[in-house]
């Protein structure tokens, strides 16, 4: 029942050849990085915090979609077998009581200092840019090598337990010939933020000046281009943010987790 | 983020009818009923084990895909706005110690004793039925107006924390030309099991004789037919049993809980 799908050594080899990078100290978003391959939001919380946690991404599934979680104090998934969740990301935030405390690239003195965390990977939207970029159809912050914008909205997710937020949405600028491509295709799949929740229209989702994101890095959006919206695995830092969990360790927005585990085995 | 697709009044109306002739004391298998509205099975437990079945559920999406999780000691749920859990699944099984100890068609007493029972709704393969039928595959359990046959298997799930359990099938024989439409018509459904775990060859799934299932009725094969296996919400029972929980309530197998949500909400 657990098997996940194997990829190819050679594409194993590229997440692990990321990793290994990352692990001595590249900082920089992974959109792009070892193609094909599935990357995953982290979010770390204490053991107390599990279930509100777990409940929270089960109500939120478009926006929270989980790929795995790790036990109590455990840095290791079954996405990666030899990776270490302590280092393998490039930027790391952490938070106290809600509020962005630090920005770090090596969490192994937070996992020693808080070893009941139990982490959650989460699907990420980079997943599905491969088959789009494979169908033609360009993402910006790829072709502009910078991070991929992301919004917080007024839409407000359904809360469970102590916690409550906002859904944060990714956004990439898409020609109007081929926005209904781009929602097939992310639409195939579902575990990784799937079709979009929001398509133009950014005053709707209450976002006031699309070239100032929350998160990320502004893109430029053509005359003929639609900014379209995908839920966001930055979801559940909203959550912690706005319930002022107590500790927090997640990774930074646009620098992901790089798993072992391809793309094809989250299409349906 | 949480609104779920609306069903036509008059399917709403269908499905209502069909909760109140349950409440009433009818106490039947739910295959057919209230078609083309979503079927869910039930597992309640202490709010104590409430992390570990999410987290084991997380874990076996396949088998154990979650529909809604109603919060401590609630029986209300976001699926039927209003339907009581108590009274509205035609037959109950109740656990103590791993071991079936009761098997009623009113739980409002079971709640009454254990106010801080947290209630997972999974989804349930009669969803996929409707549109099967609609495509001309027969429901040899429909037609033969019984209970589909249920079978524990020698797979056993990916446990989470103090769970652990075989994974539990349901099976319908498929003629040989229609079994990669039953596959094809079931994979859009992945929230309610999706498409097959097993095809054909009951022996690799340690079952040893086809007739003889571990829960609901055995069915007719025809010669041109090939058993075709799906992923059963019947799993959290198994794993009750095998991890020896101290108290747990659930549906008895195919006595579903009937919801207000259609099929096509679960449909991608």
């Amino acid at each position: 029942m657990t098997n996940l799908m194997q990829a190819t050594a050679d594409a194993i080899a590229k997440a692990q050849e990321a990793r290994l990078a990352i692990r001595n100290g590249l900082a920089i978003p992974t959109a792009g990085m070892a193609k094909g391959m599935t990357q995953a939001n982290m979010i770390s919380l204490p053991r107390d915090w599990a279930f509100d946690f777990l409940l929270y991404a089960q109500r939120n599934p478009k926006s929270c979609p989980i790929l795995d979680v790790c036990g109590s104090g455990s840095y290791r998934t079954v996405l990666a077998k030899d990776a270490d969740l302590r280092t393998d990301i490039p930027l790391y935030h952490v938070w106290e009581n809600g509020k962005l405390v630090d920005e770090i690239t090596d969490a192994t003195e937070i996992w020693a200092q808080h070893p009941d965390l139990v982490t959650f990977l989460i699907g990420c939207s980079f997943t599905f840019e491969t088959p789009m970029l494979e169908a033609g159809i360009e993402i910006r912050h790829i072709t502009d090598n910078c991070n991929v914008p992301m919004y917080k909205t007024n839409r407000l997710c359904r809360p469970a337990e102590r916690l409550e937020g906002e859904l944060v949405v990714s956004m990439r600028p898409i020609p109007a010939d081929r926005v209904a491509d781009a929602v097939m295709i992310s639409g195939r799949f579902p575990s990784v933020h799937g079709a979009p929740v929001h398509i133009g229209s950014p005053d709707a989702l209450g976002i006031k000046d699309i070239m100032s994101p929350d998160f990320g890095s502004p893109v430029r959006i053509e005359e003929d281009e639609i900014p379209v919206f995908w839920a966001c695995g930055v979801t559940p830092q909203a959550a912690v943010m706005r319930s002022g969990v107590p500790f927090a360790l997640s990774h930074a927005p646009g620098h992901m987790f790089i798993t072992d585990v391809p793309d094809a085995a989250y299409h349906v």
